[in-house]
This record gives C-alpha cells, sequence and structure tokens, in this order.
C-alpha cells in the first residue's frame, strides 16, 4: 500500500514540513510508504483530493501566534466530500537566510506574510530599514537570494539545508512557543482512523437576522459539558455582517453526548457541515 | 481647524480611499480641512495616532469576502490610548490594469492577497495561467507595471486614475456585494463623537481553561436582548488554543442596557477593553 498526499509547495514550507512528518509517522508506525506531491495554493492542495490527484492533503489550519488560515477554512466549507482524519501540531522555527550578506547589510527581507508577521518585533530590532516583501509561501523567494545583492529570506531550517542556503540568525520569532497546527485530510469515503477520534470539528450557518443563533448554539455544548477548544467566524460572503461558525470540540463524533448535542444543534442551524473527527498528533521538536 | 490623517498607503489604496471619503465628508458637513499621510502599513498608521503624529487614522476592519483584517484587531488589543469614533462601510470594485497587454498576454498578476483572494474565480477563468504574485498593497506593484513585460495588478479605479494607468477590466470581484467595513480612530481624549453613537465595540480574554467562559459572556448579551453583530477570536499569542475574543454590539456605550451588560461582563472576563462607541456611514457608490 502507498499513499499519495499533496501539501502547499515547494518543498521547505512548513506544509511540506507537517506532510513530511506524517509520511515518516505513517512508514515507521504501519510500514506504510507515501509520495509527497506540492501544489501551488491550500485550494489546490485540497481539490487535489476531491479530484483523487492524491490521496490525502495536508493543510494548515492555525498558527499560535497569526490565528486562522482563512483559505483552509473556506475550502473546506465548499468542498463537501472532504473529512479531517488527524490533526497534528508542530513547533515553527523561523530562521534568516541570506547569501554572503552580513545582518547590517541587508536592505530587503522577502517572506509569507504570516512569516513577516511573527518576526515583526526582531525584524524592527535588527533591520529596521529593510524593506518588507511579502511571498506566496516561506519558500517561493529563495532562488532569488542568489540573483539580488543585499536580500534575506525568512525560512525554516529544513528550507536552508535543502536549497543549501546559509543562515544568519536563527530563532527569530518574537515568540517562542509559535506552532502551527495542520489537518490531514482525504475523501470521507477514505476515512481510516488510525488512533481513535479525540476532537470533532464543524461548522454552520444560522438564519440571516436571528439573534442569539451563535449563542443558542454554543449553550448546546455548555448545558451538555461538553468544551469547545476553538470558535472561529468566516464571512458567508453574501453580504457584510453574515457569518458561518467553526467549532472544534473535545468530544469524539460517535459519543452519546455529542449525538444528543447535534441533535439539538440541527434545530439552531441552518446548514450544518461535518468536517471530521480525529484524533491530535503534537510533535514536540522540529524536522530539520 | 484642521485634521490630519494616516492610512495605509500608497495613494489609491482602498484605505486611501476610505479616508479621502472621511476628508471629504468632513468638509462638506462641517467645514473642516484634513490632510492624508500614508504610512507602508496599517500598524504604522495607528501608531502614528499613539504618538501623536496624526490625530486620526482610518484603518479597514473586515471584508465581507476574506473577513476580518487581524492586523487592526491585533494593534488594537495592544494599543491602549485609542478609540474608535465613526465606522464607514465602502463598496469595493476590483479593475484590472496593464500597460499595452490584452488579457490573453498576461502572464503575471500583481496585488494585495486580499484582493487576488476576491478575484480568483474571476482569475481562473480569463487568465488561467498567470502566476498570482502578492504584494504589500493594491498599488505596491503599479510602478513596476510598465518595467515587466506582459503583468497585470488588481487595484482600484482611483489608482488607476491617479497613476495614469489603463485598465483592461472592469469589475472582476467574484462577487459583486463587495463591501469592506473601515474605523476611524483617535486618542480616547480627543473623541468627539459628530453623530450619536448606535454601536460598541470591545475585546477580552478568559481565563484559560475555563470551559464555557465565551458562552457566558455571550449569554449577557443574549438575556438583555441586545444584539450583536460580529463575533471575532484572535489568538492570545501566548499559546496555542487560548483567544481574545471581539464584539461588535448594536447598542451605544453609555445606553442603561449597556451599562448593566458591562457590569456583568465584568465578572466573567479576564481582561476587557472598550475599543469604542461609534455610528455607522454606509457609502452606496465608490469614489473614483
Amino acid at each position: 500500500m502507498s499513499v499519495t498526499i499533496a501539501h502547499l509547495g515547494p518543498a521547505g514550507t512548513y506544509s511540506e514540513q507537517a506532510a513530511y512528518f506524517y509520511l515518516h509517522w505513517l512508514k515507521t508506525h504501519h510500514g506504510v510508504d507515501s509520495t509527497l506531491f506540492a501544489y501551488p495554493t491550500i485550494a489546490k492542495s485540497l481539490q487535489a483530493v476531491t479530484t483523487e490527484q492524491t490521496q490525502i492533503a495536508v493543510v494548515p489550519v492555525e498558527n499560535s501566534i497569526e490565528g486562522s488560515v482563512s483559505m483552509t477554512m473556506d475550502s473546506l466549507w465548499q468542498l463537501d466530500s472532504l473529512r479531517i482524519k488527524q490533526a497534528l501540531i508542530l513547533p515553527i522555527n523561523h530562521v534568516l537566510i541570506s547569501c554572503g550578506n552580513s545582518l547590517d547589510e541587508i536592505e530587503t527581507v522577502f517572506s509569507h506574510p504570516q512569516a513577516l508577521a511573527q518576526c515583526q518585533q526582531w525584524l524592527a530590532k535588527f533591520v529596521p530599514n529593510a524593506n518588507l516583501i511579502p511571498s506566496s509561501s516561506t519558500t517561493e523567494a529563495l532562488e532569488r537570494l542568489p540573483q539580488i545583492p543585499k536580500t534575506a529570506a525568512i525560512s525554516s531550517q529544513r528550507a536552508a539545508q535543502l536549497y543549501n542556503l546559509p543562515i544568519i540568525a536563527s530563532e527569530i520569532n518574537d515568540y517562542p512557543e509559535n506552532c502551527t497546527r495542520f489537518w490531514v485530510v482525504s475523501q470521507a469515503s477514505q476515512v481510516d482512523n488510525l488512533f481513535t477520534p479525540t476532537h470533532t470539528s464543524l461548522a454552520f450557518s444560522t438564519s440571516a437576522n436571528v439573534p442569539g443563533a451563535l449563542v443558542k448554539a454554543l449553550e448546546v455544548f455548555a448545558h451538555l459539558g461538553i468544551n469547545l477548544s476553538r470558535i472561529e467566524s468566516r464571512p458567508t460572503k453574501r453580504s457584510l455582517g453574515e457569518y458561518l461558525f467553526f467549532l472544534d470540540i473535545e468530544a469524539p463524533f460517535n459519543s452519546p453526548l455529542m449525538t444528543s448535542a447535534l441533535a439539538e444543534l440541527t434545530s439552531c442551524t441552518e446548514v450544518l457541515k461535518m468536517l471530521g473527527s480525529y484524533s491530535v498528533l503534537t510533535v514536540k521538536n522540529g524536522l530539520t
């Protein structure tokens, strides 16, 4: 048996790092070989699963500093056939990469907007006059570094090794406790939980202009003593002020309490979508 | 009397458009002259007010398609001395700008990540093979267009006029109802509401690991019959799974019901911050 895994590319992004961890874990614990496939956006890595180009996608959900990844939430709402089968939590350690420049020579720093935001205090202190230029991933700008003088990029230690580029500063995150949560996603028909699920994620819309609709939905869980680990709103895209709500729930889908909760929830929501039930794997040390 | 207004620059961004609308409105309704000052980030336009470089900042809060603007929420939580004095809702109409290229010649499209996201279906249909390159604002890439062949940028009609560049496609938003809400912010000591406030915004943290803490806070408003128009979570940046909550409330700060609500809210939150009480101005037609 061999598994195909889609992720936001190119090689060296944190999404590839999470996908690589999952590949390694499948091999070690289940003797399963996997192959990684890089896609240019998060939406395209999820579409790869719906169109059966790959069996699995590993996508970022939430960072402890920068918050939710909108494209993941919006795509999962739209792509009905997908389910989360596993959550992964990885530590994020940013480094500054540059070719032949010392820190005081840097005039431009490239990176993904989330990585630039996660290092903003460090950048303001050590390269206060540098232009900060957003790129579409933490590795996209790396190939430009040797060509343009006085440039640097924020990326991972793994990317520096993969592309054979020098690190000129390490541990540059403003908050050392920086983690990102990823979801491993497959077709609903293909979910085979390797662990007993402990969490459930779902999303719902409420009828427009019903005051307190979210409160009613949250009370369902509060009254049953079920804890929620995240509540996130996203616009419906219909009009300003209408939202979808995403809940991460600390209970498996098939528990008696959740069965009660879902029956009650159906009566106070408009559209209710199950995103999946899964366990959480926490990685203590970064992969390098 | 003359007012200084900070906004995300350069000229031609939607933030500048909102600031320009407010300048025009101050002049027409109150005979007040204002001057606009462009800053490179949203955080720096808010800091301009705390450091008294300007009296006011106009910052984006929420787009009907792409959701909340994280940098605005995070900066307002950190900068205690600021208060919202007015909300503005502006329609957003994107156009595609290019120098001497027809649509089928375009190989690269630049824009702010939110604008690229808001036109993703149009782009997939009309320039399916183009590389989409993020820039730090909707106007930042415009100066590069004449220098690089086969490029285009998504920006506003106002930007095309300001920079004297040709529009090759109009109304390219995927959702025609696209609006952005802005907040006009000043020092707390300088708030002089020009209209009677109708809305209040506040933010709070809850003690870590208290199940149902958000539910309790929301129930305060539900029981008093006060409607909430937005509930948004942001990470505390301490550890994954700890959040701040931002509420937009459809009641003025100084109403008897809000006084009751705030007294109850104090008992079920950890840190509670008032962001401001204000009225909402809706602009029906874009400024060009």
